[in-house]
């Protein structure tokens, strides 16, 4: 009975990685002063479909509970913020710069960087419809993937405005009824051959002379270059402010990232991984934008809004493939060695000594076993180092790692054991416990 | 359209408590040795009925999904854990010393300290039949709550052993068959009045005398006084290892503990909260036990096992009431203060570099405010300071609630701002950021 398909078991070392990713999250989230607040997992049908229209229920879990209630694993996090949001923004001042990081379900066909289930570092700054807000948030999704270890080579930004493209199809006489089909056309170019996104078009109305327009504002790469707008100038600003954010060479004009979902009002952005030539290759690691109108469509509340998303999953491949995981990450124990019952009394004592103590994470044989076996089952499972009780008085500290530079073994008095050890942890520099 | 019913929003502030518990556990059981692991929220549903049959269904949120498999929220997480045990056990040397904090989901009807979801700290070892490895669950569970500030005052474990109650019931010639019905009487005793319990007990087909037998074994609260057997001498080694890891006085016994879930073979307990009186008082705060034969009859492993599970709905409950919740956990920020174009490009930047370079958590104001405006901000967001940038060269470092005998105000040079904030930091003894 494995677990079900597109769900992940994670033994030690999987779940090791991925609090490893949380961590990032968290202190970088935090750097930037933002909070952290979580949501209920399951949430009624109702709060999805208002905001996405009934088609999301085909990629959803949801389900009639005992209540008689329709309910769904939640498949992302924003509409619940929008409702936190909305229910107790009251209470706090504006802007507010929340994140979480949520399990999120789709039931839908199993990809490479695509299951079932995964985290999401999700990222809002809500009450504030400028562009340092945006740029705040472009920083922090560029500041994490750096503190991963990924450097301009690895990744970029793709950054967009939706309102360029209204802006554009209103000049080329489109009726607004289209506009959404558009945005979607432009959203699959990269998937579609030019000759599918050409007929695309074509169906969708465009005549020739549009679709030349069209694929000629596709192909600006410049900020500088774009057509004079409010638009192009919010876009300008938040460069601006990434530049001075130290984040020049990280972010790229590309605007064919529009973003599929329907709520999305003003600049947009994507972040990607990078081949050797340059080229965004992949899945997105990272995506968000503007929805300044999600919290008045779904709770009646008029507050501008931001944010961004950010999976487990893609980023835990490219941290995988690219050998950015610390290999020693796991913190490392000491083994208490007994071989009498007196000395087994006297080990759970300084083991509980120990663990309240000082920093290490202490074990010892829960059953009986020869000294040799016991320094076996330490190096077996992990220890750094191992404590052979002698006598009540005197004990042998001995690295099963010798740490550079360090005496591998030395008789030391059990009285100043926790002084010992945390003034080792400290010589160490961490490499005891790290 | 608010959360569902028996599941919490936890905003910013319920969050940080919510971590704070969790730390906890990360943190004891790490020190005790064990690893973290974790499990899928959704599972097949035949993982819980093959366990506990089908009358389970009633309490659980399951469906069939999209591809047509019966699958359920899980309810608890040891299933999960006998699966990932008996397919991976070979790669791991034993004992395993395993932990993880899921989400628990069950449908039921809500009651003070019983939500529709709660987390929960599960530790196990596996591997081992002996008390020692039962006394270092039992230890953790004590170090845990004593972590949290609670004392011998506040709360015991209460220890039993099913083996005692099979073996006098096989002694006042009981049917087999009938074990579990009586011991699910004696599971319902503190709830029950006397004389229901007698009740049950004569309709379960107990005669006067055998009733009389069984509650004077009740009476037993003494582990000397326990009749001689093999499984009081398991509970008298446990005690001992107990007593030897600091415990003594953190424990009693009480028979009346069986613990309800049929798949306990051995040493089970429970922790209870104490009225002043002393006396086990409220719903259990953790509960646990021996199961060596669950990964065989799950998974066709011969493994023993032990664990425990602790929720985090009736603790977080005690640590309320009790005060015992830190007041000034949440780490405060630097809010940076600009008052011209230049000095807030200057500002970005040095966000930017301080979040890098130093443990603070920065903010700025990302709009254009007067600098009193700006210094009411950096206080409503709680930040602990407030850098005021005079030019390129020199800032005003000003407290916002002064530390004991600190300067309140404080020009310093840009150039070696983060050297002084790290400096401030450590001479604050992390005032500045706790």
């Amino acid at each position: 009975m494995p677990a079900l398909p597109g769900f992940r078991d994670f033994l030690p070392d999987y779940w090791t990685k991925q609090k490893y990713i949380f961590q990032k999250f968290r202190e970088n989230a935090q750097k930037f002063g933002f909070v952290e607040y979580a949501g209920p997992i399951l949430e009624p049908l109702e709060l999805y479909t208002k905001k996405s229209g009934e088609e999301i229920v085909n990629q959803l879990y949801h389900f009639r509970d005992k209540g008689e209630r329709d309910v769904a694993l939640r498949p992302e996090l924003t509409p619940t913020f929008a409702r936190l949001v909305a229910e107790h923004q009251r209470h706090y001042k504006k802007p507010l710069k929340w994140f979480s990081i949520p399990q999120l379900f789709r039931y839908e066909r199993q990809q490479k960087g695509r299951l079932r289930e995964h985290f999401q570092f999700n990222a809002d700054i809500v009450g504030l419809s400028n562009p340092a807000a945006d740029a705040e948030l472009i920083a922090l999704v560029i500041r994490t993937l750096r503190s991963f270890g990924l450097g301009k080579e690895d990744f970029t930004i793709r950054l967009s405005h939706r309102g360029i493209w209204l802006d554009f199809l209103k000049k080329i006489d489109i009726l607004p009824e289209n506009f959404l089909k558009i945005l979607g056309i432009i959203d699959k170019i990269e998937r579609n051959s030019p000759e599918k996104t050409q007929n695309l078009l074509l169906e969708a109305g465009l005549t020739e002379k549009q679709i030349k327009n069209l694929l000629d504002l596709l192909k600006i790469t410049e900020f500088s270059s774009l057509p004079a707008s409010e638009f192009s100038n919010y876009l300008t600003e938040i460069t601006f402010d990434l530049d001075a954010l130290g984040c020049e060479g990280f972010y790229r004009l590309d605007l064919r990232i529009v973003r599929g979902l329907a709520y999305y009002t003003g600049a947009v952005f994507e972040a990607f991984a990078l081949d050797k030539q340059g080229l965004t290759t992949g899945r997105a690691i990272a995506g968000g934008g503007r929805y300044d109108d999600l919290v008045q469509n779904l709770m009646g509340l008029d507050l501008p809004a931001a944010g961004f998303g950010m999976g487990d999953v893609v980023l835990g491949d490219i941290l995988q493939e690219k050998g950015l995981f610390p290999t020693n990450f796991v913190k490392k124990s000491l083994f208490l060695c007994w071989n009498s019952p007196e000395m087994r009394k006297l080990a759970l004592k300084l083991a509980m000594d120990i663990r309240v103590q000082t920093g290490c994470f202490v074990l010892y044989s829960l059953r009986e076993l020869s000294l040799s076996k016991q320094l076996q089952h330490a190096a077996e499972q992990g220890a750094a180092a191992a404590l052979i009780l002698q006598s009540e008085a005197l004990a042998v500290f001995k690295w099963l790692e010798v740490p550079d530079g360090r005496i591998g073994e030395e008789t030391v008095q059990i009285e100043n054991i926790c002084e010992y050890l945390n003034s080792h942890i400290l010589l160490a520099g961490n490499k005891f416990l790290l």
